[in-house]
């Protein structure tokens, strides 16, 4: 014996979310029978609101359903500085640290041939575009530290060298409050050849 | 600044799930619709077919959408043997160990009367009535081993016993594959206390 077939394909569907295995998708969908059926009803809307009406934002590729997005049209934001990033996510990480000021652009993902993402599918033309236009004066690459966020870093700060704009990469290192000697071999040797002169 | 309103939503129904907080609910919005949004419209499409058609069995009150659920109608069993529990996990969980193969009756919850949950509302009554039918000769009480299962454990063992049905409780020990030494003082207590001759 098992669950009635509808329990089973809620079981199933839940399945899809990360980090969920089938003992916690068991236990959402009886939770949510169970006790809360108004949210679950609520959720099931929320999910088809958001699938149906968020797109991306024409100017910087975050998920919006406006575009473009708050940021985009943002006037008080700093015209010359753009920080290309992997993610929306990032984006909003970025953002809640309050240190930066300029625009955004989302890649959404990383070169990868692989899995055939070349760099149409991450929008570098339209990138390489918009600094056409001269307005931007500084990009900074903020994709993530992996093998492939290093090289699309490199692909694109060889397009952006060209057209002569500045281009600068986020510094590596050991983290604000890390010990040195819980830290990976890798992150060590990148704050050592990447240590700041104090003159 | 933050997501756009609608992928908030998304977010916000989200930590409607058990175990979801406000950095799960982000990664799995943000998920969905950059990677998975047929999954998305499938789990939404699940939720709300659920909730609108699971209902409970009509007669041993596990949640179902056909009444009788498969269980009840199943006549391999044995009619004399009556497992009773606080949910439909429960349910599963006994099911599972392939070890029980009588009829089952779940209370959805047990005695609070501080949340004034009373006999009623966990369809005790519906349990007597059940159990005059004469079929039944052993209620086996496998409510949770907390305070407030073993007062419905001990509330429905008083009907029961009125009726002249014989009436059991799950035994509870130390766990197979535990080891004493990490064992709960309770837990010892009721081990010793429910030790078995083995003479």
């Amino acid at each position: 014996m098992s669950f009635s077939p509808l329990i089973q394909q809620l079981i199933k569907s839940l399945r899809c979310l990360p980090g969920v295995g089938p003992k916690s998708a068991q236990r959402m969908a009886l939770y949510l029978l169970e006790h809360d059926r108004p949210a679950a009803l609520e959720l099931a809307a929320s999910l088809h609101e958001a699938v149906e009406r968020v797109g991306e934002c024409a100017s910087c590729r975050t998920l919006s359903e406006v575009s473009p997005c708050g940021i985009c049209t943002s006037s008080s934001r700093d015209r010359s500085v753009l920080c290309v990033l992997e993610s929306p996510v990032d984006m909003l990480a970025i953002e809640q640290t309050g240190g930066f000021g300029g625009y955004y652009f989302v890649l959404k993902g990383h070169l990868s041939p692989i899995d055939g993402v070349g760099p149409d599918d991450l929008g570098i033309d339209a990138l390489v575009e918009r600094l056409r236009g001269g307005e931007v004066r500084e990009v900074i690459l903020a994709t993530n530290p992996t093998v492939e966020g290093e090289a699309t870093a490199h692909y694109i700060a060889e397009q952006v060298r060209e057209l002569g704009v500045r281009v600068s990469r986020i510094a590596h290192g050991v983290p604000v409050g890390g010990e040195l000697e819980f830290i990976d071999g890798g992150t060590l040797a990148h704050a050592l050849a990447g240590r700041r002169s104090l003159n």
